[in-house]
């Protein structure tokens, strides 16, 4: 049920939209929606989901905020450059991409933002509320994909919707980092948000009662694509095999603009903890899992991750396990915003507010739920999604 | 419930008593039942499986048939030795290994056995039955672990039980594998059959049909150990995620009797077949998949393999993964042969006769089903196990 | 010394023209001679050669025998498709590539060819001295670089130089594999050969004698490119710490032309015995060394190699290593092509006949000496080099 | 010519003398003696060193120094648990572990040492003089192998010996590291000192030139056991095909006293440091090669490290490797400081003093070179070694 003739488009309005995710995602939708190559690795498309009611591709819009300006077309032939998007697909895109690079609004950059925060989420809030109303979407989804941020120091008013809102009217106040500016004006324009980053996006106290008081839901964090993905299917294997999980060591080896943003130890925080709380949920904390990041320009977006597992078995033995995933983050990840645009889109149509657990599946850092296993995430989507209604009407 | 004051004690009979997976399940049981180990690797020791009605570790006696004429106690220093038994848990548990000892008879070899089958199945038949009245045993979980045996050639007599017992009588027929030999054995003294190899065993219409009308049930075939567990949870991962496999190709080196016995290629055929499977079946038909298992004699029981998947993503981005696994192989099934000796025996006491298919989890070829996804698996175990009711006043 | 001003040019004549190595030699010659792109990869721009007499790059000219018909542009831009040569390079090449296809005559083909395998001789000499005359040629030297031929079963004029010229007259016979032809065409054309496959070539004796009385050089056999090239490097380590390498597991994955190929066992024995007499001549015969060839064809040109060393060291402690090498063949191998075909004419205008060993470096199965060591094998390369004189007048 | 019925005994004297290196060296030299063991990994039993007037292993006497206190025999245990020493060598050796223990003192801890440096250089100096005394050795080899030090920040005697001798006897002042402190004892005592680690050692200014002043050699730094052992041969390989390393990334894992050591980042860094050169002299200042060393305490002693190589070839092709390499470091340790003893003896026998660098062979950090490929070192090692003339009479 991914088609119907009476679907109104939904938009997708991506933050960081000139990303190397972003632009991926945005070919990809163009060229998927134009029949120009299958919709491999889109979760939505699996047969497992077909009694969700989801819209079709052709009816998504796509908007944007960015800082910086490389326009999209430009992106999309580094991208080429880089084997990220195969060549052939560029030329008849390229239409398209100007025609949503039109759509791309100048983000919000603390720096250099000149009023309060109330007036930067009055901003963008008004941006996405006008992408909305000058294509006649029925919803907007907000899916922040900009760079990773330092971790956020805690402020008092984090936990107060109204203190908060108070708190971003003072001059001169940093209340939010940016991913949680983008969540408070998604949810002020009545819009559901994604965060697929570790930034903190949604996750503050403040921010999920907005949530809920607006009646949007959100979802989140930090999407699962590669190390941490493998990582959901091994660590379940041992736990049902009664296999004892000794160390669990791990590098990752990436270059590109994420390679860069990672390199500095304080960013990188944000990820490493995100990525260590799968483990320690999955076998305990007894286990020693040592992981790095490190920036390794030439390898470009194609990150190369190995891990090596010590475990003991019958009568004590040990044994051990070692993995390597060479994989393209934005080819992995961009497939995935496009089925949770779809996702949560389907469920704020059917009235769903606050976080969706469900969508555990997509997430190194799940909201509301500490389940990690693949396969048991997998189940939770799929039960959720072929359960919801659409309003009548629809 | 693993424990029981009521309960009976139960019988593992074990074809192939002296071999390297036996002799380590007979000495882990040992220690475990003596609290000198935990019970490491042991599924049926999982919470999850905590309202199954089990029989505790303490009521299980073992008796087997063996073609060799080591010892166990030899054998047991061999396995300390070559790093599969720690040293320090021999001396406590070498009278039990005596004991044991004591319960192994010779087992049936074809060059060697004078009369027909039909004799060589009552003898086997009658060993069993003497040790169940010996011991006063509630019930006798027969297990085939012997050493591998080449693909057997299929004859008229067995699609039928009538054809095959007359069958078994002629002179000079060798109407049956030694496997299936033991299998008959099993259902003609009245007991349920696990076959932990790709040997035939049970898996012949004829021997299925008998093991219904004696009322006992059957497992099977192939312990899945290492590699293929790898690849029953790696699999499921790219499927769900809607990535498209393009090759899975594989390698395994191992020494020891069975990296000896494996380099007959024609018995190796065995083995490579029911490992293949489980990727078809898992992926479908496309998947280029070669694989090979080579004797390399100085690795002994510590058997390594690597596997090597290439697959496509988002826009038909190739991308690949790496698994290097090194594994016991008698530490990874020993627990699993003492695991499925207490489930079948319950599936027994409930009154479950022909194939447990729930049982797959443990099984490279599983019998009956053609689900080879292991969260899958473990949540038909699980839900089996859990529901399985034993007879009154037990 | 790379460049001098007098040097006469000099012809690489290819046998299999057209096949992906030559095509990526043919392009790289063509894009560094107009400094499109650096050398990288040429062991012959070493400083550790720069008193070599060597000619310049632009100083060779290409011409090629070849059975099969896909024009020199359709090849690169099916190599620029695969990842071996990078689109840029293409455009600036193209007139280049076109002059040299005209310059590119029908290989010999036993199945087609009409007449005996001494007319056969006489029309491949002939296609090369034509090419010599046209130019203005000052020595062509023949690089067969055509696929690998199956093992070519032993003849008894194999032995002498006269019994052979006489068998080739003879209606009906196929004295010599193609590869043996090729070479006796070019030592009847006065040319030195070199053969970067594992077939036959010019290692018969009444070929060797021929080259001789002809006063040519030759070398061979079969590149090293990745997996064996590695070993020889990875062996003398075990060798020169005393310690003992007890067995020495490998796999290659590759797809291509050159994986059809060697999907046929008897073709892939050619491989496999050129590339196991390595590690026997430099550990001994007591290494347990298994090794596999797949056609796995979605790798394409991107081979892909494992090995697995298990070793022995003090006090007889057991380690291993693993080796993952992903290297596209054609890009290893084709500059050492060029390299050849400058080396070899050095030696020629140096007055060298017969085997040049001292080029043992470039091969798996070195003609001429058992010395596999990679850094022997470059010291004997560059003592060799450093000291030819060219002839007088040069 | 290692055996020589004329040669006086020499002696080793081991700082750390109880650490898992030094026992597992001493447990080997007494099982090699007495032809318990043969001595794999010791290179100075290799042919290529047959012409090296080296002492037999049974004219090698051994005592030492050590902070800690459990003894030999017991640290022997622990390395049979740990795998490190096979059990059958323990017993028929234990007899010479107790008489070694006998001539282990204690060592200089400059947290519990009571007086001046100068007072502690001289009982270290006193303690291995009486040994030689005691022993009537011809000469006494000192080797540091106690645990890697943090770096020690310079200080303005380290110039100059006599600014040393007269700071080392000032109060209160702590001039010298630890591992300083035993070398300047060692010159002091007349004895040739071999820095297995990467601390200080014998590299300042001041200790060299009161080597030259006491007429005695000294060799270090930083044993070559594992990854770099292993980088000193694939580094090169890639430098004579003129491949371009992009970058090489590492991991090791290590558990055991090792492992613990270097959790504390300061002293990680000596270590490191030591490392990391190694690839910019081989390959030059402009590889990306990131490096980690993390504590996997349930590894011990078996480390486990992984190497990422990203390189470029013919026409600027992207291709990698990895290597594995899991190997046991006292096991590969122990055999190279009992060649160290060996070979520094024939050199300070032949007249030697000061840095003898061609022993780069054995080290990360080489002394007075700057040759880190293996297969050069080797050729130094041997030529060196074979043309050490010992003095008349010997």
């Amino acid at each position: 049920m991914t088609a119907s003739s009476h679907a109104s488009p939904i938009g997708l309005w991506l933050n960081g939209a000139r990303g190397s995710v972003a632009t991926t995602a945005i070919t990809g939708l163009l060229a998927v929606r134009d029949n120009l190559m299958p919709s491999t690795g889109c979760v939505t498309d699996s047969p497992a989901l077909d009694r969700a009611p989801l819209v079709p591709w052709s009816e998504i819009v796509v908007g944007g905020h960015d800082i910086l300006g490389t326009p999209l077309e430009k992106r999309a032939e580094m991208l080429v450059d880089n084997g990220v998007i195969p060549r052939p697909v560029l030329s008849p895109v390229r239409r398209g991409l100007a025609a949503i690079e039109r759509e791309v609004r100048t983000g919000y950059d603390p720096a250099t933002h000149p009023g309060t925060q109330a007036d930067a989420v009055d901003r963008l809030a008004s941006d996405i509320g006008d992408f909305r109303s000058r294509h006649g979407l029925e919803r907007v989804v907000v899916v922040n994909i900009a760079s990773t941020e330092a971790p956020f120091p805690g402020q008092p008013e984090h936990g107060d919707p109204d203190a908060m809102a108070a708190a971003l009217s003072q001059p001169d106040r940093l209340v939010l980092p940016p991913s949680s500016v983008v969540a408070y004006a998604a949810f002020q324009a009545g819009c559901p948000f994604v965060d697929f980053t570790p930034s903190t996006g949604a996750r503050l106290p403040a921010l999920t009662a907005l949530a809920q008081r607006r009646g949007v839901p959100f979802a989140g964090s930090d999407g699962k694509t590669g190390e941490t993905l493998l990582r959901t299917v091994l660590a379940p294997m041992f736990a049902v095999r009664q296999l004892r999980v000794l160390s669990w060591a791990g590098i990752n080896l990436l270059g590109g603009g994420d390679g860069a943003t990672l390199e500095d130890p304080h960013i990188a925080s944000s990820k490493l903890t995100s990525k260590s709380s799968v483990l320690q949920s999955l076998l305990g904390e007894d286990v020693k899992a040592p992981l790095h990041i490190d920036n390794v320009p030439d390898l470009g977006d194609h990150k190369t991750a190995w891990d090596h597992v010590s475990f003991e078995g019958f009568l004590g033995v040990r044994m051990s396990m070692q993995v390597t995933w060479c994989g393209v983050d934005s080819t992995l990840a961009a497939p995935l915003v496009l089925d949770l645009t779809r996702l949560v889109a389907a469920g704020h149509a059917a009235g769903q507010r606050g976080p969706i657990t469900q969508l555990a599946f997509f997430f190194k850092d799940p909201i509301g739920t500490s389940e990690h296993s693949l396969a048991a995430q997998f189940r939770m989507l799929t039960a959720w999604a072929n359960a919801l209604d659409r309003p009548p009407g629809l």
